[in-house]
């Protein structure tokens, strides 16, 4: 199974990231230092919208830099893309492929923004319209669904956000990463038993916020994808907004609650839905509170920084969308209706 | 009902503010042009979050402003802002009373930025916090879910965009959108008859792109909140990569597709629906083509320009909702489990 074997292979990749790109941050790290960056302009589609997610709040926190998602249709429908001045512009894609993508860093270019490229193909389209590269290296990714290549992106964000203005600390923290993988790793047979118990759910909603309302909608995107739930992503914050009304007694929510800055409102959140509507909960955290709240607790080590939760947070995520979706029966490789390259634009 | 006059009451709400927040755009526009405005960063929840996305493409399409939605988590709980040099910083809310709102706005001063609150209470602190202030003049909003508060920001969006650099004729455009109201509104009864077909739909997704991307979120929230449907909304090119992996034959999908530059990429992708899953198609749309594919074709006037389609497209949509929820038996004022404020940090 290609879509198990690249889950379990992650810690390896990041391990090798951490030193290969390393020069090449600390390039682009010195380049945008250079020029009167005032914002990044970021586009991506699927699961690199979601690492765009995470460039939101990391490179927003830690780097005090503001970030707009790019809405590509301006660049190639509408033909009237925005004025880029002092943005820095970049493009995720696995693939590089994607047109719109390209498009974007084209049109960045032209109007002499610095521009990078995030791909796993150094000689795609989108590496060669960019003026930096970074090379996520996650090794060909042969199921459609993406995992590997979702936390490589990842990586190269965190990376790039420390070499901007890091300490040695945070390159520490960083090269930690594949031990707390591999310690989540070893929950897997636990996962793939307690899957069982979502065999008939069809439907269910995904909170997380801050850093990992990135994690909340890849989680949801892996269960689309590959389970065929309809999972749907919210923060914790705007699901209070309305869609709350929606949920009847006993629905399932899934959570993303690591320990860090916004955990007290992710625990009142999940109380207000045990209390209100006996929500079946399934949560991911290293706190002791939240986990006791859920039917089904996905543990992640004690000592992960809330910065780095995401790439950890997501392996149980994508374990129990694999696990699941072998208990229902489908295809764990080739999900129906879509494809490893999607050429949007 | 509120709900359902608050609805029939959108047409005049429109009419009277075209003519007396004209010189408030104008002002604006004005400051906006002395001060090296690079881009925009709003903050919103919800149905006003909705408008944010409208003002992303509409300020990025007219006006060449790229926008950032921001991200209050970062405000509130992580305490770190970004630095928000040259950007104009909005923040929208029917309310004017979210904490986490005015939190952007304040920051958005103290960092000297301009700042404009668009809102229903001119007295709130959300008006109080801004340099600028666009009242939406919608009167008292009795329903929980709102409709003439979401298109009176949308209003008062398109006209500081036409302010900042729109022809007479687009002014002209903007007088129309009354009269257009009027002639959606009329098809009411066919409306409430045909919404009996989904009395026992829930779940559907939701598609739009480019302008009427904030219509699908919108058309969405309120099948959530109203109806207590599970919706999810969707760009139809976002929704290639991956989600569409979830849908089996026959299942409902809504799609806002009035004419202009997305049009042919909706209806490839509704063509595409019909021939692999057999969708049930719902469809909001002023082109004979479009309207052929639907189960219930949801008519708009046939001369709506592209970039105010949105303000039009919204009425079926919001009246689907509401009898959608009659037919279903639930209360169109007070939906359960949430507030007409809802002040999240």
């Amino acid at each position: 199974m290609s879509l198990y074997s690249e889950i379990l292979e992650q810690p390896e990749r990041i391990h090798s990231l951490l030193s290969s790109q390393r020069k090449a941050v600390e390039k682009i790290a010195a380049a945008l230092r250079e020029r009167d960056v005032q914002y990044v302009f970021l586009a991506a589609r699927g699961t690199s919208d979601n690492a765009g997610r995470y460039a939101n709040y990391l490179l927003g926190a830690l780097n005090g830099l503001p970030l707009a998602l790019a809405t590509p249709s301006l660049f190639t429908y509408y033909k009237q893309p925005p004025k880029l001045k002092n943005a820095l512009v970049i493009g995720i894609s696995q693939s590089g492929q994607s047109p719109e993508i390209v498009s974007v860093l084209e049109e960045g270019r032209r109007q002499n923004c610095l521009t990078l490229a995030i791909t796993n193909d150094a000689k795609s389209p989108l590496a060669k319209a960019a003026d930096f590269l970074l090379d996520i290296q996650a090794g060909k990714e042969k199921a459609v669904a993406a995992t590997k290549t979702y936390t490589t992106e990842l990586m190269c964000i965190a990376m790039l956000s420390t070499a901007l203005g890091g300490s040695k600390t945070r390159w520490n923290e960083l090269a930690e990463i594949p031990r707390w993988m591999k310690s989540v790793l070893r929950h897997d047979s636990l996962i793939a038993q307690s899957a069982e118990r979502y065999r008939y759910m069809d439907q269910t909603v995904v909170l997380g916020r801050g850093f990992n309302y990135a994690t909340a909608f890849e989680w949801a995107l892996k269960l689309k994808e590959l389970a065929y739930v309809k999972a749907e992503p919210y923060s914790s914050a705007d699901f209070q907004h309305g869609p709350i009304a929606m949920l009847e007694s006993g629905f399932p929510v899934l959570a993303v609650a690591p320990k860090g800055r916004v955990f007290e409102s992710m625990v009142a959140m999940l109380k207000r839905l045990r209390r209100e509507i006996s929500a079946e909960l399934v949560v991911i955290s290293n706190d002791k509170k939240a986990l006791s709240l859920a039917s089904l607790p996905l543990t992640i080590p004690a000592d992960v920084p809330e910065w780095l939760s995401p790439l950890i947070c997501i392996l149980p995520a994508q374990m129990f969308a694999y696990h699941l979706t072998q208990a229902k029966g489908f295809n764990t490789e080739r999900p129906r209706s879509i494809r490893k390259v999607t050429e949007t634009k």
